[in-house]
């Protein structure tokens, strides 16, 4: 293993056991926390698929004590990045989804982002490769090993990639607090979409508004609106689910 | 002023100068950090509230370190409860809505949710005195000042203040993973309700399931189906949004 990643937390580690999907090079376990059960069951995957696991003294975990391992690390392959070609001719799309998210800042919010993402069925999740937080291990941590469930399609431009899904027959929604319509008014359940969310603070970017499908905002009921961008997307992809499964109940 | 709060951070603090509905001692302005257009507003509306605010040497920060403070922080009353009796009897609710809240142990996920509810026009939200983490300086923080712009209502038995609650003719709503109905499949634009959200691993306690007249679930789409809660109350609070718009227009 040449480039190594490392991720905490019990959830995110028994996650990348259960996925499968990235080589795990070792687990270490403090010597001085209390075995329970997600403890146990990492050791039991752990035997599983063969993966060693130590039990070290807490100074080893003193580097990273700025993140909330719960005495728990593993050494993994960084993830597995997904190419978009690839992406939309791995399979034929039929009222598929994916989250674009342009310019987010914060790990937390892409983390819960994922998180939610996974949890509605989106198909894949885009990201920039610049001027958007990357996948660190805080990310790791907050998506609760999610990341490991979903195609995640980096790529260098995300007006490029709007432009090749609408090559594709794919329609592009974006989220603007000015927009006109609201973010129900759009009808999900007969296309294959992409929603954009923009940057905390600066929204969606103007190249791509100007080359979206449509524009949604969601409607605030107050003169305080600012909503987490990941409690946002949580409100827009649901709505999404629940229009698809309605129709085909 | 007997008792004092710190609150931290640009966003925090404006919000708590615009709402008005705390006393504030003093704003602490770090004399290392960038004078940009947020600090500039916080000084203005504490010239014009006649609120003192000094520029500190950045030693003053240091007890707050591990606090995102962004060197700005201000000494505040706390927040003041507002009292059940006291919400239902303030006006006539029609389809008024409520949040409970049943044992959330993370400050981030409260301060989301209160940002989540003030955006969608809760009306108030119910936190129990016991076993849930209190407003502190990160739910401020997280709730980017949200805090003072709805009743946060504390009850020292969420079971009485249901029982309270339907006596008063309104509808309660539980969340639970093993509900047959999903949470879009009742009608909210024709009645008072108050939804509750459970802890973020034990979830709705037995007793509030019980009390409660409808019990659903976000319908999940994945193996991987741990939803943050504040995501969660997302996707159903701006579905009962949708409902309630959808009606009016």
């Amino acid at each position: 293993m040449e480039n190594m990643d490392v991720i905490f937390g019990k959830n995110s580690i028994t996650e990348a056991l259960i996925a499968g999907n990235r080589e795990i090079n070792k687990i270490l376990i403090s010597k001085n926390i209390h075995n329970d059960a997600k403890i146990n069951k990492i050791k039991e995957l752990a035997q599983e698929k063969g993966i060693v696991f130590q039990f070290v003294a807490k100074e080893k975990f003193q580097p990273y004590a700025e993140f909330n391992h719960q005495g728990v690390i593993a050494l993994i392959s960084p993830i597995t990045y997904t190419d978009l070609d690839e992406f939309l001719e791995s399979r034929e799309h039929t009222n598929s989804s994916l989250v674009i998210l342009d310019g987010i800042e914060d790990s937390h919010n892409l983390g819960a982002i994922i998180r939610t993402c996974v949890c509605a069925g989106v198909d894949g999740i885009i990201i920039p490769s610049r001027r958007n937080v990357q996948i660190n291990s805080t990310v790791e941590k907050v998506s609760a090993g999610a990341i490991n469930h979903i195609p995640i399609i980096k790529v260098n431009s995300p007006v490029n990639a709007v432009q090749k899904l609408k090559d594709n027959n794919w329609w592009i929604i974006a989220t603007d607090a000015s927009a006109k319509d609201n973010y129900y008014d759009v009808k999900y359940d007969d296309m294959n979409f992409a929603i954009i969310m923009g940057a905390e603070h600066a929204g969606v970017s103007k190249s791509l508004l100007k080359a979206s499908d449509f524009i949604v905002k969601i409607p605030m009921q107050n003169s305080f609106n600012s909503l987490n961008v990941s409690n946002a997307l949580s409100a827009i992809i649901f709505e999404t689910l629940r229009q698809k499964l309605k129709k085909n109940k």
